[in-house]
């Protein structure tokens, strides 16, 4: 949705924006927990609201700038650890010293896999609420709806430049673009990893994908031609209102790895030159950094950079470079000061690819697409000069769609927050300015897709019984003293199962109260004004049985 | 064996006593790699001599007092890093403090079990070459020989003070005591954890440990009434020379948890009272702190301090505490400037207890007992002013066993090191000195007891093969990409399996050469002024039978 969101009748109410009454709709648990310490923070927000007061006072009444950069499938333990870059050989020294220049969030969690962490990221909601349940591959004439309100939107409402760079990944409709969800600018591919580095030659080369190009293939039992996915849209740049183009892409030709390569170069000359642009305005700012390296499924013949040595660690590393590069650029700005920089990994590695991407299980079990800690813990650090202190760390829960809020109110935007949906990203304020301890949230729901499969309270967390079970078969698991999930303490704890159970029904009745919004609907590449023929003829073929 | 020892010929070289035709006997694959590198280590060891020169000149002419503090059970990743103290619940600032002063070692290996680890330690000798296999628990009438060289004896033969505060575990026998292996005072328990928090009527309670009280016992078909350890000698205190003493157990008196604390905090208190009297004299010291906590079997009734809450968690935090204090006392003397202090784990957790002790798997897959990563690999931390830059870190290979010599080195002790047997201990000086990349090892052979099971080399690690199972059958994991070893490369590494078998023919071929020694035999409980009746009639129940 753009700029033209209805405003609901909070706008009247005052600056203390998160006390009971604000208006904002709130899943069951967080008013649990409200109803325990409202009062407590309320208090606090006043002290929160005269710092950023403060801070705008210092900054020629300007809120913070802010950079989110928001890594590809990376977990917890990888990046900001110097002794975890000796336990897997991939060394990340420039992300590293950022993690020292702010706070270390120690349990961050995410969603399970890229579009529904983005989703969360940019609506301030579980992407289930949105409909954007699953990964899009290729042509689905889907993606994040017109109507969802996203960070850049209501940043866009209180006086931000938006720009964003990289992956996106929220769809192939013309809605779901970034130009049209509140960026002024960006530069994107519209589809992701899977298509620009794995449906490949190179990667059937690799032996890391199987029968995706056809050449030289005769097979009179393959029917279907399109079976294979076939002419997608690669990158696109775009402005605000404007039309797409699909950019370094001539009609006929053949994507291959070194495309994939040359695009990845791009996306950081541009993040550094969207950086030094911005900040060259007079305006605040909200630029996204989303890298598509270090997904990556080709060995590179170059020499390699890692002792690691796997296709994806060697990318780690190069990012980590570009990283550097990138932090710096921020830091040669007069506006760096005034920038809060977040940076984190959208959900853990891609682990049907290990050992031979280098990435692996670590400390929590589990990776992509799984509820499991190693599916949806990352790492992840905010730097913020003069609020936040070097070197801090926090172990308080934080959930990615928390950053839509606290976004949002560093900025002075809650008011154009939505009321007439729920918002699961709390605000975390008081987090980044008062430090650990100070969280407002002490539980995760995690889904995968549709499905909530866990639900974390405190340092407990419960797997839904499987469909037909009763509650008593969820096992429940001690995430200090089992961080692995292996050895369920349901005996030992049988006293959670029913808090459990109190904090499903707290979620589920919210979801009847506040059904899910569909997904936005169209046809696919639509805004796009160099659309090359065989992109037309993909499109027409899925249009076949729409 | 005491300061009387046989010095080799080598005693007529020159100071320089690491190039070949030093005259210690040296692995296979040392040599193997020495014949490599012999020239380039040749000219490095001129200038370490011309340092280690100089760091005395700065010291009154006096080598470096060394502090050696051996903590029980915990795994790699628990000491040392704040994020992994998120991770497990359990804060360890004070060992994070100590980690910042000096250098991590990033990958320090041990033997599989704390009596193995700590012989490897002592002697410079994987514990196999000493009859040291099994993890003593009750009466065994064996122990340490007097024919191996300790540490200690090496230290006083170049005017050392010593002192041992602490866990010891080398054998129930006369010659094993340290008082009688090279240490001028000691304090220490005969036996283990096992029976000083395990063995108790509280570790029953605590459903930590079945049928070792017989009290309240109706059980006709129990006729053996010394099946259950009974009578077993408790703290020893001795002086070189003389008798030893038990401590602060009566006739007749009920060993229990509480007393188990009370010796907990006595050791500490010793530990404190020892560095401040070896400090006090003029002669440099070594001294060994090996505290018994944070084994332990029983939750305590006092104020939870760890998130984690497990009964082994809260005794690391007050471990943690207690080091602090330690390290302090060290800093108040006048001595800490010339004093090298170690931190580090026997070997991995003892997971049998896991998760109600609060200490888990974490990176590595595995615990105590075993030849997994996870049994091996144990955080280490040297701290050395003035030569190690605070805040540096090694990801080299180190073996316990490297210790012995490199102390040796250190102090100027290298020509008692004995020249009939084989030496793993590796000199790791230049390691030290010279920072991340120098260690003369690349290499390890794990054992489990006497069984050679895995042989570590680089990134690359090969579990044996079963016995009677030809080589290709036996697994290879790269560290590096599958620090878990949960999925074997075999096929894709098929040259490893070869240059492995050469290892094990390297290994093996010096055993045929220098066999084992055998275990140091004797009667138990040998040297004790004060045995009290009980533990009079178990040791002649168990002569009954040798």
């Amino acid at each position: 949705m753009k700029r033209s969101m209805v405003i609901a009748a909070s706008l009247l109410l005052g600056t203390s924006v998160l006390a009971e009454g604000d208006g904002i709709v709130r899943d069951g648990e967080y008013r649990y927990l409200e109803a325990q310490l409202g009062d407590q923070w309320a208090a606090q927000d006043k002290d929160i609201d005269a710092k950023l007061a403060e801070i705008r006072g210092t900054n020629g009444g300007k809120p913070p700038n802010i950079v989110y950069v928001l890594i590809d499938d990376v977990s917890f333990g990888i990046l900001g650890n110097r002794a975890m870059n000796y336990v897997t050989g991939i060394n990340t020294p420039n992300i590293n010293d950022f993690a020292d220049e702010g706070m270390s969030l120690m349990r961050m969690y995410t969603e399970p896999s890229c579009t529904p962490t983005r989703t969360a990221m940019l609506t301030g909601r579980h992407p289930v609420r949105a409909g954007q349940e699953e990964v899009k591959v290729a042509l689905v004439g889907e993606g994040l709806a017109a109507e969802e309100v996203t960070i850049a939107e209501i940043l866009k409402e209180v006086g931000y430049n938006t720009a964003h760079v990289g992956k996106w990944h929220q769809g192939d409709i013309e809605q779901s673009f970034p130009h049209n969800q509140g960026f002024d600018w960006a530069a994107f591919p519209v589809h992701q990893q899977v298509q620009l580095s794995l449906m490949t030659q190179d990667a059937m080369k690799a032996n890391n994908m199987i029968g995706f190009d056809p050449s030289g293939e005769t097979n009179p039992f393959a029917i279907d031609q399109r079976f294979r996915p076939y002419g997608l849209v690669t990158g696109l740049e775009a402005e605000a209102g404007q039309q797409a183009r699909e950019v370094h892409m001539e009609a006929g030709e053949v994507w291959t790895q070194a495309k994939y390569h040359e695009m990845n170069v791009r996306y950081q000359a541009q993040a550094i030159e969207q950086i030094n642009s911005l900040a060259a305005k007079d305006e605040p700012f909200f630029m996204q950094y989303w890298p598509l390296y270090p997904l990556n499924f080709v060995y590179d013949q170059e020499q390699q950079k890692s002792r690691n040595g796997g296709y994806m660690a060697e990318k780690m590393e190069l990012l980590d470079e570009w990283l550097g590069e990138f932090f710096t650029a921020i830091d040669n700005t007069d506006k760096a000061d005034n920038t809060i920089v977040v940076l984190m990994s959208d959900n853990g590695i891609f682990n049907y690819y290990s050992p031979n991407s280098g990435m692996m299980e670590l400390i929590y079990r589990g990776g992509k697409t799984q509820h499991l800690e190693g599916g949806v813990r990352t790492d992840a650090f905010v730097r913020w000069p003069g609020v936040i202190p070097a070197g801090s760390a926090a172990g308080d829960i934080v959930h990615v769609s928390d950053l839509f809020t606290t976004f949002a109110r560093v900025a002075g935007g809650m008011d154009y927050i939505p009321r007439d949906r729920v918002i699961d990203g709390v605000d975390q304020t008081a987090l980044l300015i008062e430090g650990e301890g100070n969280s407002r949230r002490d539980y995760v729901y995690v889904y995968e897709g549709p499905l909530l499969r866990s639900i974390v309270k405190q340092d407990i967390k419960m797997h839904m019984p499987a469909p037909g079970l009763p509650g008593a078969a969820a096992p429940v698991f001690n995430l200090l003293r089992d961080p692995r999930e292996m050895n369920p303490i349901i005996g030992i704890a049988l006293w959670a199962g029913a808090s459990f159970q109190d904090m499903t029904k707290r979620h589920t009745n919210m979801i009847a109260k506040y059904p899910h919004l569909p997904i936005g609907k169209g046809v696919p590449y639509g805004g796009i004004e160099n659309l090359r023929p065989e992109s037309i003829e993909t499109r027409e073929v899925f249009d076949s049985w729409h």
